[in-house]
């Protein structure tokens, strides 16, 4: 496995310390996941991007992260393993990718392998462009690309609508290797798994929290689920709005 | 005086902690500028953005920071004074904004205040919108958006050309207030020297190395040369290669 991926949606400013506490250490200390680690932290439409190329598990930048208390509705993390013989630690190579469209901050983390992207149909006159050397922010580009061209953002957009005009630039990208991926616009909260990815759904009955928390890898001994490989869900304030099957 | 400026631009990975160290104890300590700050270092294409809400002088984050040693060719800075009325303190309101164009992660500061920018002509169905409520924000996207409406962006891309697609909008904005800024790609930095910007240049003679920073007040007894009101300059990898008078 290359990555590990996590990402939190909720209904109320929450505190996802406690996961991220469990995750962070497989970056280079429990874990091999050992060149960087990126957080998104929403603020409305806007994100907080924090990102290293240095260890997880060594980073005072992260460290002081973790005592700032930041709570948001939504979050998306990531801790990399960089393919030492193609693409090394950089910013630029770091997840959380982000970028602006129609007023709001869209971030995305991937994991897995796409070999051959490069050789698809070049995207060079599109509207967004890689700035590193990652498969992953060639797949993030392809994405926005697609969704900028077919949706006028607005109120009347559905998860409906966003998973019609994703699914098959994800169906084109599975073929080449491993794309389990996260993107979110800090409303909604949209994931692909593919081959490996688990949700906790704390939305119980009578409660106003929902809260529901995605990764690569159960963090916890609470009652993650394994989501059907090939599977798309949205989730949006901590709760399941949208999901379609392989 | 809103808020403070600064960048550099050099011909190689240069500290610039000197500069800041000067420019922080202005938020909130030592100057009025108490509402957050913020720093992107261009590595290559990208740039690393840190930026906080709160005030730069007790920053354990701008502190943290200090410590990493970071060493670029390019850096854009900016400590913040929020007009209390109108827009208070959050991350998607402080600068430097940043925006990917062409391949490039292009970032942008402003010193001054623009009122009236909103009942301009709508951006709506623009290419880049604001993700915050500044009038700041509001005229990066537009200069923006005439940037991406005008330039094939390419090797052959030349200072003259960029000043003369920007020249319009920034006359434009410049007669609603005030208009110092600062905006970079990482290989040329634009400043727009409204009514006050300062800048330094080291490229002497027959040294290897150029840098050039700017700053709203000088901020050390070096030879700081006030640039002219309403000129525009460009630099690049710490040498001016554009100037247009008023």
């Amino acid at each position: 496995m290359m990555c590990e991926l996590f990402a939190m949606s909720a209904n109320q400013p929450t505190d996802v310390e406690k996961y991220l506490s469990l995750l962070m250490p497989r970056g280079g200390k429990t874990g091999p996941h050992a060149d960087g680690w990126g957080i998104a932290y929403y603020e409305g439409r806007a994100s907080r991007v924090f990102k290293d190329a240095a260890p997880a598990a060594e980073s005072r930048y992260l460290a002081m992260l973790a005592r700032a208390g930041l709570k948001s509705t939504s979050v998306v993390a990531h801790i990399r393993k960089a393919n030492p013989s193609v693409i090394g630690r950089a910013t630029a190579n770091t997840h959380p990718f982000e970028r602006e469209w129609n007023g709001y901050s869209w971030v995305f983390a991937h994991n897995g392998k796409l070999p051959g992207i490069e050789s698809l149909k070049p995207q060079r006159y599109s509207r967004f462009q890689p700035l590193g050397g990652t498969d992953s922010e060639q797949a993030f580009c392809r994405i926005m690309n697609v969704l900028s061209r077919n949706i006028m953002w607005g109120e009347s957009t559905t998860s409906e609508r966003i998973i019609e005009v994703v699914r098959p630039v994800v169906k084109q990208l599975s073929k080449l290797g491993e794309f389990n991926f996260i993107l979110s616009n800090g409303e909604y909260t949209l994931v692909h798994a593919h081959t490996n990815l688990h949700a906790l759904e704390h939305s119980a009955g009578t409660s106003h929290n929902a809260i529901c928390v995605l990764a690569t890898a159960p963090l916890t001994d609470e009652a993650w689920q394994a989501l059907a490989p090939g599977s798309i869900h949205v989730y949006k304030a901590g709760r399941t709005v949208g999901m379609l099957d392989a």
